[in-house]
């Protein structure tokens, strides 16, 4: 089991990165498998995404990377929700599923850009409008 | 077929970005289907990888993520040849992979980690030192 | 084809796994594709399931370590409820999803996670009690 | 960005063979993500699928394979309709799913199945009839 | 187990489109699981591959788009010689793996055309030369 | 970082179910990525592998169904004898790859059962001989 310290790490993590939506997954999963909720915010959060190397932004780059591969649109929704809590614009998140065009093909590219704009619209984000951008 | 403006700008992206193995993928593809050739230089690289709104670190990021999810392992080489180039340290590298541990499993965060130490050694980069870090 | 052997052992070994679920595939499917319909029960269920060497428990131990890394989550409801059917706990269960976690990664194992909470959720079975496993 | 021939080449090919539903993709991307509408048309459509060396109808078999192994079924489901629009029949391609069977595996080629059946009830294409089929 | 019919169809299937490649398939499982063998021979080529519905050329399509999708080299490889044993041309195949480029993105398509190029040398096929094709 | 205690439960299990082979993944790591090293050792196999809830046997089996799905065939290897030595049969290892013919298709259970046959002639255990199993 993750250590108190790494717990109390991975609460503050979640909740700076993800906010209601990011502790919800704790209640979702607590009559089920608390036990995955805690590597959720012990491990993930509190061990691998708090440690330094790579900042938070970078962080979310790999995510969105990464979760855009595996087609696994849920988590998809969720981490662009914390891309924009943590600072990216919407749009160098389509940006980014645009460059996904080329490593993973269409469908995943189309399937993370449609997951955005339910994001966004949700977020009263839309239309994206060229040119708001900030890159590092 | 890609303009000859995109082409040209294509071919500059890879020259600075994967340098003497990026030219090589196109020998290798001249006897056996030029066109993709055509398409990495001209569409991969000078119109989709050359656009603005997110930096070259910003993509080099992403495909770590992605090609880490996908496990295609001769490309995760290429593009961690790409990440040393544009300034990524090695400790960032294995921190992305680290960090892949939690959305890709164990046997895609290990083998990337091992094309990693493979190109490392290949440019007399090991041992990874923890401390040399940038991050942006 | 199947013989009409496997066919009736397939048949057999899908009611005893999965109940009336496991009929409902053979209805579905009777206007679109009833060949597959006959592969599903004569060949996978009646050559292959129905083979000695590995328990019906191993191999729906196999059946959630292999769905939760293809994330096919309609199969994986379907195989939630056999291998109650056959006698795992819900507690196996969710410990197989939290093992996968190191292999298959965060999303992979939450989403099917979330798959056995909505099968247990409709069976009556939450929340989960730990220690009313029966480990083989 | 695509050529003004290679959109156009595109958007002729996308009406061909999507019809209003191919058009759609891109009254959705206009808010999100406008250029990757140009990239599914003026390139996609417009640069890959129109070349010569496959008919369109090979072309259509690789895309069934393909997104049958990828599981991607929004994308599946348009390419269906697809395949209809351009001569496939259904008895083609619920074959072709069952082919799928022996490299993709049962959860894969029966979600795949499925799709077909969803999409050729909409079209009235319910049941399908044995011995329709027009081989190449 | 398959009937022997099916068995003997799927052997004479399996030397046409394969010739001496496809039955080392046989002799190499033969010490560590016949089984497996027998259902290559006598379910996966004689029950699934020899049925009517679609050419041995449609078929060759899906599996080159399957394996493409699936990043299984070894079996690209062996499938790639049995579509050149058919009748399709360099050209066509090297055009199906640039088609893949759209769904499958570029690490797949580059590792299915690098393994055309590895099958087309030891065939004595290289250069391909454009021109040569003959689409159905 | 996992506690001394996980780390310490983790490096005996690891020695226990991977002998020598297990802990040379920590060597390989140490001068790349040796905080890798650490979450192999402390967190897969000691907080998560070393719970209770399912046997040894029983998350084996989920190994060699979630490898075989994923395709990672290093990391195949490895469990191939880590299924060996903690008490699986080769007729039963097998018979798991043949039962993955279904979920998986040919192509990743016929890579699974080529790493099996490399496994067992490193140890002298070919041929497989039928009738060895002892099923739980």
């Amino acid at each position: 089991m993750a250590s108190k310290e790494a717990y109390e790490r991975g609460l503050q993590l979640l909740r700076e990165t993800n906010g209601e939506n990011g502790l919800k997954v704790l209640d979702v999963l607590a009559d089920v498998s608390p036990e995955l909720g805690n590597q959720v915010v012990g491990w993930a959060f509190g061990e691998i995404s708090a440690r330094p190397n790579l900042s938070r932004r970078d962080r979310q780059l790999l995510n969105l990377g990464m979760l855009t591969a595996l087609g696994t649109e849920p988590q998809l929704e969720l981490n662009i929700n914390s891309a924009l809590n943590i600072g990216l614009t919407p749009e160098e998140i389509v940006e980014a599923f645009l460059h996904a065009l080329v490593y993973c093909g269409l469908p995943r590219a189309l399937n993370a850009t449609l997951a955005a704009k339910k994001v966004f619209a949700e977020r009263g984000l839309l239309p994206v409008v060229p040119g708001e951008t900030t890159t590092s």
